[in-house]
């Protein structure tokens, strides 16, 4: 048995399964018919004229129940997240723990989801915003983050009112079927619920397509690369809907020369190799000033060479194996490319045996060439110097992603500035924290290329419901706004 | 002098503008060659790296001095609207006050600009969201409201950080050049500001496409026809930008069984013919419960035979003329489609002389036919019959746009059914008052085939702002979150 | 055993414990001796340093585990309401839903606490308001909500960084011991927090005194009469504390001639004589329409007839006791007294045997006398009569006490009217649902006489906090604020 | 003429007027009869019931005119303050423009006065929170700013939906007067408004005293020492009043070893001596890092040395007079109470002629004494020495208020908790700018014996209304909250 949360009968499918810890195929996964989409869809559009109705507290009372149930799976699902997709135990966990944050936080909004009245200019008016179910959310999810994405979208879009759809990558269904069975547990202990409230679809792009096409899904969240959101967006807005779009980033970190280095050191470690670089907030540049530079790269180099490289389920294991064979050529042709621009590089070496192994690269560059300014979803790390400030901020900001960034400094000036609007141009912004690791209060997304979604906290909700602007006539008379006269 | 705002070398230009009242060409505006638009683009772009480090309540300073000069120019715009689209006069003046309005709204929010700081689950850490400039604003206006809406995108847009790049209707750009003037009044008085920080650009499509091509231009806010919205909406979103889609409405009135009737037919009346019937808010369908259809129907028809049409500067005249010859065809054949579906059509005759001059029409239709789910920009008012307060819902809802609805009930449960999550789904939703005329305060915008924007209002400011997530660790420790374990 | 959330130590003290169901003294709890008050608000200013510096997700992990007790010993604890003020079963369960839901609520909070980032008038400065930890709270309840109000003041004052000392009625030390008891379960699962952060003192006024008059209690939150509340008020605000006042409620019903009767009567029964009329939101006054008053008060003699009263423990049962002897000798003198202003009195008699046990009492009266305008902690029910809407408004207003009010109404404009500026003066103004049972999504509070305080929902929590108007000059420049000119 | 804003009238009362500037007797102001106390509130109250009808955006255009002709009296005001007051005429200029500032900010507001709509738990209801008019405002303000406060609470109160009744500091009557003229101005432009809606008081502690006790007025914000604050305090909370307490200060600055020193100079004099040490925030205590001391003291002492002293209408002149020889004297004792201490006073002499001018005075104290403890409103600056950053923490929040406070330093970790739960304690805390000059978009007010009100930015309006929490039932159904049972 791979997993206690799964049957046999979710492992005896048809797409097959292989976990990049060791590159063998562990599973086939059941895999839904794309012409079942139709049906699918319309399970969803009819659930939701049900759930919309159910108060929300309610609808969160269910999120609550999933927390829960989370909680009571943290080990299992987190050791099949390791499974499927090679992080560490450590990692694993965090990710379902990040699950299971959201659900606290969306039974919190399940109270509020706060709308506004508003000052109106007439007598006997009164104005309102309110926010309202929208129907059903479609989510697409990459594997880096197999199940924590489902949850950020799914947590808020139940508590809103909306069933969703989820289609998870084709590298990691059994923790997305997992996921399903631990819903279920919350959903049967919840009680009614219209059928279909929370679908799973496995399988390949056509099962994309048809969430991405069709009018009956108004709000897609699709996470990936760019350039899947740069298909799926136009589509999107083609037929009214809205996409909230998570994709690539190239997020960077400034040194400067009053960083405090230990902490520098650790945090650029971290960001740039943990999940074997496979964060889409992954640390891909430093750019350090040149002052420190010397120093700073010496004790990089130092610790690439002693991290733990292995299998992610062996305690002391930092870095385990990227998701796949192709994914680590690309990551060797990528460094390749950055040599011939002039780069140097450390580490950046494929391991033998089975499981797509590398080690970490440090990359240090002349300048900002195409290949840095590319996203590259593996442990590289471009090192850039900078000599004056301007320069640091202008170089963290020439990329075409927008997602996350960061600096070290103790000097309050520069990172006020780096907060500022003349700063970093990036969703995500941190002052001596790594560019990874976002805690799910804030809301979570990037600016360009990547897509200007927003998840998680703050009002990310919005994103899950749609607006309604009313005014209420209490009075026997019909003024006008702007004191416009139409006497009839 | 066609208007004291305009001087002549803004009305002997290339581009013929014609006057709505009598369909005389009264001017030729000045054009802009589109092989400019890279120079324009590139002043914006420079214009906004210096207005975005000007402090926010100074940009509102900027914006309330526009308010007084729009106020001091304000019978001198309003006659310019009147002259140019055709409005009557109290319209005119309207529209000129809507400006001011927001105007006053957007110096408040000046102060505001309201990110939020957020409880951090790390010691030492500090969490904020801050939302900061974005880049040069496209606006893309109608003939229909010519100045009001540049208004509602270009106070808030420059309040928030942004220059702006106004592109109004081929139809309407007298109106536009007396407005650009207006601003440059109190751009004047202001003292310092970037060169190129509000330009206004005027001709054909040409123009448009650059705004909508452009990266230089990250939010892009275009309102006019939804075949427009459809091509702006995926183009935009193709290059990674933001559209605010202000697009057509199909807008309907219930009228229950306790409406109260006086009321409801002044409503009627000044929604459905009110600006000729060409506000994106006209009323365009009535949903009668069948008890009160014939009495009310009856008043319709004795009202609309008393409303006086014509000369839309002459005191007491109600309806002017529509915009153009072509948008009189346009109605004329709707109605001939009304007829066939089974339609009886009350009025919707065109009138002699100059000018594209109609009777409003009513056209009592038997179902809810395609003829009506389509927006015709003109005074056509379809009256549906109903039964059931749920069929009323269902045939609001049964069309493809979604921006104005409104009910007429003094009954609490319909009201509040009609604004709750199984009633309008539009983005307006009113009780006892018309569809249009809506104030400043709110977010105005609507869903579906509308496009989804927000404008004016609410928190519609911050789809002319980036939103950052921003932590601060203060602390000596690197704690991650999740509670994930990484130790180098 | 009393309850299996007690111990044996726990009965045997020296504050004789009776049981409202049969007047038996049940337990001796035992007493904090007032001399060891400044032990206690030692130990609270000592944890408040540790507690403050605990991230608030992690404080809202403790309040989440306290709500995961609370469900695991809701029959015990309800019960023990039952058996120590007299509740309905369904109502003492009831109650400890109301703990759960806040502490739900009250996680959700722990990840927002949302303060502001605010636009600066002057470059290079950054302005937010920061909501921080303020100290101990004390928290002063009364015995008919004697566990929820605790709840609702520890849940919130715990995520916002405070420790709590909670001063029980002395009338109900055994609800509040089992409290303690199943807050300390949670605590032992949340592991390291500061000795001293929830502290329970039980006794007589002394003790009250003693947070009352402490600077060590910078928010003092106090439940009860009015007259208890007009000793507090300027005691803690003579010392600069802040004080969150719930008094007494006068609470109205107006029933307009459109309401739903059958609605109505069963609102007013559930009001009016659940909990006994011992609710601060017990209904108290019915102001009813001439037009329907006859039938509305036949059918309220009538459903007051067929009320089960007796031992709340028995399922059916739906009216207990009153809390004591005393209580139930006030009750018969204000009937006297409102006989001697001439109202009309049905029920309203004591019951024979063990336990301070009443009928219900409706009185007829012909004006709102002072006996009307005065609190009574019974279930007696005054009804008022009016001939027009505005008359209803002024009787509904014109006592003291600004707690909570309604009206069954189905009319928009009445409906309306009631809840704008010129309507209820009261904190909580319901439509079509009666004066008590508050969600705990929205503020629960009340003017006037009341005292103004604020507790549960919205942004309540900001009274547990303080306040930081912070501005960051990150420049090297030092421009003073409205342009004033110093130059040194 | 003293002022073209002054009648002869109003100069030719009985109250005597003197100038701080040669202490010369200037005016007589007409007095308010204590006995018209019972009218002036009578009218108020009347007042209010009109007010709060008008549509808040209507109220908020009175407020823009008002700020209109602020603009156009701005220099006649500023001089009027100057020779009341005695500032030098930039702060008297900028005193009038934070009037202005607030009145644009409470125009924005005036369309917003945003409640929240509220997720319900129950199908078919709807949870609302409205801020609604709470009645008359008592306005109580001090010399020192004697017409920004006004402007403050009254620009708010007014948008609000409430009348006002000032009661200026006896010293200070004809900026009063000629406040109220300037609004007068407003309000006949402005057209219909309610009589008395904007009363003027003039007069002694009687008229204060009737402002204190009356129910009539159940908002009274009161700026001034905290000896007065005390009785103010509990008096409107005895009769179930809301105060907003403005009282005193004891700022602190602390100057890290990073601060930037010659900003720090600059702000240091800026904060201790501008106004004459007779701001609310002016800065009296200064806690220096024992490394920087020396330097620092060395700079301030010469800075000192040079400051221009005299007529505060003479261009050049940095420090005015005191208010009054009474002034003078308590700020000579004071220094002489410290060097009794042990402290070391440079400057602190008092300069000959008419006019009670004083140099100011920096004291070197061995420790923070009784003195040092206390608010001396003149321009007394007392300097404290700390070792290391805890120190100088609990050095900033160990005096009685809490109003004010700032650090120098560029050390983004001592700025950052400095701004923390752990760090300065007061209601306002800056870095690297003074205490003083606060911008109006924040919330203004400080903790402890500051009095804990807010006034000015940020939700500071809420305290000007009442809030109201509905819930409407538009359902055929009864439920109840918390899932009680109560069939009856």
């Amino acid at each position: 048995m791979i997993s206690p949360l799964l049957s046999n009968a979710e492992t005896q499918g048809t797409l097959p399964v292989f976990s990049p810890i060791d590159g063998a195929e562990i599973a086939r996964a059941p895999e839904t018919d794309p012409a079942l989409m139709p049906e699918v869809l319309a399970r969803a559009t009819q659930a939701f004229l049900a759930w919309r109705e159910v108060p929300a507290p309610r609808r969160g009372e269910l999120v609550r129940l999933l927390g829960e149930e989370l909680r009571a799976a943290k080990e299992d699902l987190g050791a099949l997240v390791t499974l499927e997709v090679g992080k560490i135990t450590s990692e694993g966990l965090g990710e379902v723990q990040e699950m299971i944050d959201i659900c606290d936080f969306a039974v919190g909004l399940s109270r509020q989801l706060y709308g506004l009245t508003i000052a109106s200019e007439r007598p006997g008016h009164r104005m309102a915003e309110t926010w309202l179910p929208v129907g059903p959310v479609g989510i697409i999810t990459a594997f880096n983050f197999p199940v924590a994405v489902w949850a950020w979208n799914a947590a808020l879009a139940l508590v809103c009112g909306n069933p969703v759809i989820w289609k998870p990558s084709e590298k990691t269904p059994l923790t997305a079927l997992a996921t399903q069975r631990v819903f279920e547990r919350a959903l049967a202990r919840f009680g009614e619920a219209p059928e279909g409230l929370v679908q799973l679809v496995i399988g390949g792009p056509a099962l994309g397509e048809a969430l991405v096409a069709s009018k009956a899904v108004p709000v897609l969240s699709a996470t990936g690369s760019t350039r899947m959101g740069a298909w799926v967006g136009p589509k999107v807005a083609a037929r009214w809907g809205r996409a909230i779009l998570e994709l690539g980033g190239n997020n960077a970190m400034i040194v400067a020369p009053s960083a405090d280095l230990d902490m520098a050191v650790r945090a650029i470690v971290f960001g740039a190799v943990g999940t074997a670089g496979q964060r889409c907030t992954s640390l891909r540049r430093l750019i350090v000033h040149r002052s420190i530079r010397e120093d700073l790269v010496a004790r990089l180099v130092k610790a690439y060479a002693s991290l733990p490289i292995g299998d992610p389920r062996k305690p002391g294991t930092l870095i385990g194996p990227l998701i796949d064979q192709a994914a680590r050529a690309r990551m060797l042709a990528q460094l390749e490319r950055a040599r011939a621009e002039g780069g140097v590089v450390h580490g950046g070496m494929a391991l033998e045996g089975p499981g797509a192994y590398v080690t970490p690269a440090l990359a240090l560059m002349p300048s900002q060439t195409d290949t840095v300014r590319e996203e590259t979803f593996a442990p590289i790390l471009y090192v850039l110097t900078y000599d004056d400030f301007a320069e640091a901020i202008a170089l963290q900001n020439d990329v075409p992603q927008g997602l996350s960034s960061c600096i070290f400094t103790l000097n309050l000036r520069e990172a006020e500035t780096f907060l500022s609007a003349s700063g970093s141009d990036c969703g995500i912004a941190n002052v001596n924290i790594g560019p990874s690791g976002a805690e799910i209060g804030g809301a979570f997304g990037g600016e360009k290329e990547t897509g200007g979604g927003r998840e998680s906290g703050s009002d990310a909700w919005k994103a899950y419901m749609r607006r309604q602007t009313s005014t209420v006539n209490y009075s026997a008379k019909l003024p006008l706004a702007q004191g416009v006269r139409f006497d009839v």
